[in-house]
């Protein structure tokens, strides 16, 4: 960040009056420009005993198995934006069950928020961000080719919970 | 925004290749700037039967009465962004419990996490953003001073579940 989005004039990094950290300050209008983490909102839609999964044909980790999940965009709810990426990444329409893993990823500045969700019907193909679009059974699951370690920490929790027939909110920090 | 923060070109408002919303792009060296919606993270802090509320020292709701809660800074973890939040405007120590509201405010793009929290000891005072805080049993509650709808909302939500004796994660949608 090097200048003020508001003026265009070129911003310095100080500790504004009444803060605490350091912020990009531009030098002629004041503005502030905070920086804050990112949330990542998606699901584990289930189809009976299977769980859909979509292969990335984006960077990063081309080629590997992920949930659907996504960016969260301003003007939507946590729930409005799972189901908008489950749409986008596997054409896939799901009725949203519950928040199930709150996962905080601090060194990379996100913040994962997965439901559990219910597949409406099997009419799903790649969306324009995934190569390949499936249902698993749990020993079907590639373990070896998960995109990213929080989506192996939530279906590694979701099959142990789905055997003792207890789902509650799961709550973990990744650090790398 | 008008200018790209990294080059300091004028951006125009268009939707990006393979995109689906409008962003601000960069005329010049391309960058896409994002916008998307902000986490606020605090805690429900709790004495004994009594709740710990800050009364704001700033705009907007100077003078209204609210739990400890601020923007989530990037590097930290949703539940260290509550304790920091209770810190800065309570100065108060507290356990962190477990997430017990989410509440989506879709036209504002901020999303609340509030935890419930045990108060550590009675030592609080007021931080630089409060004016006064103080310990509230349910029946002296200031619902008619209460800063924003969320906290009017999980505070009843939490003297409700305080009573059945059964907490577990609440979610809302607020919209104006």
């Amino acid at each position: 960040m090097n200048y003020c989005s508001h003026c265009g004039h070129t911003l310095s990094v100080r500790i504004p009056d009444g803060d605490t950290l350091p912020r990009h300050v531009c030098g002629r209008c004041g503005t502030i420009h905070y920086q804050n983490p990112k949330l990542v909102v998606g699901c584990l839609p289930e189809w009976e005993d299977r769980v859909l999964l979509c292969r990335r044909a984006i960077k990063p980790r081309y080629g590997l198995w992920t949930l659907p999940a996504g960016f969260m965009e301003n003007g939507e709810t946590t729930a409005e934006g799972a189901a908008r990426e489950t749409l986008e990444e596997a054409n896939a329409r799901i009725e949203i069950l519950a928040p199930y893993a709150l996962v905080n990823l601090p060194d990379i500045d996100q913040i994962y928020l997965l439901y559990r969700a219910r597949l409406l019907d099997l009419d799903y193909h790649p969306g324009q961000e995934s190569l390949e679009v499936d249902l698993f059974h749990e020993h079907e699951i590639p373990w070896a080719q998960l995109a990213f370690p929080t989506i192996e920490h939530t279906l590694h929790q979701f099959f142990q919970d789905r055997d003792s027939g207890h789902f509650e909110l799961h709550t973990a920090d990744i650090r790398y």
